[in-house]
């Protein structure tokens, strides 16, 4: 009988949240499941991490629970590096993130707790997935994609990811039937236009309120904004190598050693 | 007589960092310099920003200083949005983070609030400098560095950065005759090896501190590691688009929609 894989759960909305009790539930259909969250909500953290104050890790599971889970006090990128170094002691086979109540498609990644804990997972030469489903709601309804999750799971586990490639997976809000399939994507040119919702305290000293709104121009239809309006599910092959490879050539033609 | 740049300043050691004094001065001698910075230090804040707490912006400098300065109660990523849309209501033709107290080469890009900061301009579309010095001290020395500092600010306003590319430069902790010059470099591919740093409060309840060991397997000459080990300034152009194209191919033959 082959060993069952272990499979390593986090997540940014924290431990109690609807997308990672899912989550949670297809794994377990898997492999043995540890799962080491945050102990509250994480949503766009990017890829903090703690290192000026101190950390808490809680278990949180009843003594004789199938699935052993903690609480941690620090940020989704803290849960992966303690669940690896304190509490697995070692790699899990595979990391999965989420399911995120809300989008973490295009520029979407680069603020992602969600994505950020997939690729530390990554860094750290595990394979990893982040899941994504684009409702925001905390009561968002999480089995039409649940078969879609198990599939791709079982498939990163079966053909193995190449080393430091993590996928950041994203899933129209559609029923079942609806879904059209799976794509591989690129990351859409698209970004965020701001706006700061001015208001004042009740004592008149003025807050703000980071809003904005989602602006994509970019018509490629092979990237993830484009698969998601249209019905698929986008997959999209993060690393996290940033050199941007092919402008270094350029800048070597500027005048930095006269 | 040529109208001077505008220049936007940042950091993520706080706005009254010694780094971020010293980028001002220099930043000074070439345009009219805004500052927009965490009231505190934000180090390790990766791309995080602030969406389930409110934002405090407030004006710092004199009534008729020469440098109008803003301290935020957000991350570095919060400053930046809150510089181009409510302080300075237009873009900016250079933004410039720093200059960090210790290193942001290699895989701390990720992890780094300075970068972040310039990554951010970026997907904005304002040409962008992240600057680190490796010295962690709060004391550290940013004279020897400071001509070096000016040349690439001036290169890159005159130059044009191609559009998505941010600079990461790190400086060697050397006196300035011994830098020997500058290098265009990749990102080196190392890690971080963590360890926690477990102790007990004084009620006896465990935390934890994340400490860890940076491990360079990368032997590559074309490296920022490999340049400031050897006395030269690193610059890294780095990106956003964090797709790794040359994975779509072959995660095409994968089974997803059997």
């Amino acid at each position: 009988m082959k060993k069952k894989p272990l499979i390593l759960v986090t997540n940014d909305d924290g431990i109690s949240a609807p997308g990672i009790r899912a989550l949670i539930a297809v794994m377990s259909e898997i492999g043995n499941v540890v799962v080491v969250a945050p102990d509250k909500a994480q949503s766009a953290m990017g890829h903090a991490i703690t290192i000026n104050s101190m950390l808490y890790l809680n278990k949180v599971s009843a003594e004789n629970a199938a699935i052993v889970e903690y609480a941690c006090s620090g940020t989704p990128v803290d849960c992966v590096k303690f669940a690896v170094n304190e509490v697995l002691k070692q790699k899990p086979d595979l990391c999965v993130s989420g399911i995120n109540h809300g989008s973490n498609s295009s520029i979407n990644v680069i603020y992602s707790g969600t994505m950020s804990a997939a690729v530390e997972a990554g860094i750290e030469g595990i394979p990893a997935i982040g899941f994504s489903l684009l409702d925001y709601d905390w009561n968002a309804d999480f089995n039409p994609i649940k078969s879609f999750v198990k599939k791709i799971a079982l498939e990163t586990l079966q053909q193995k990811l190449p080393l430091g490639i993590v996928l950041n997976v994203n899933f129209p809000k559609l029923k079942e039937n609806e879904i059209k399939g799976i794509r591989i994507c690129r990351q859409a040119k698209a970004f965020w236009a701001e706006k700061f919702d001015k208001r004042a305290t009740p004592q008149g000293k003025d807050y703000y309120w980071l809003t904005g709104e989602f602006v994509n121009h970019d018509q490629g239809e092979d990237t993830d904004e484009w698969a998601l309006e249209h019905g698929y599910i986008s997959i999209v092959p993060v690393h996290f190598d940033l050199t941007a490879h092919h402008t270094i050539q350029e800048l070597n033609t500027w005048n930095l050693n006269a």
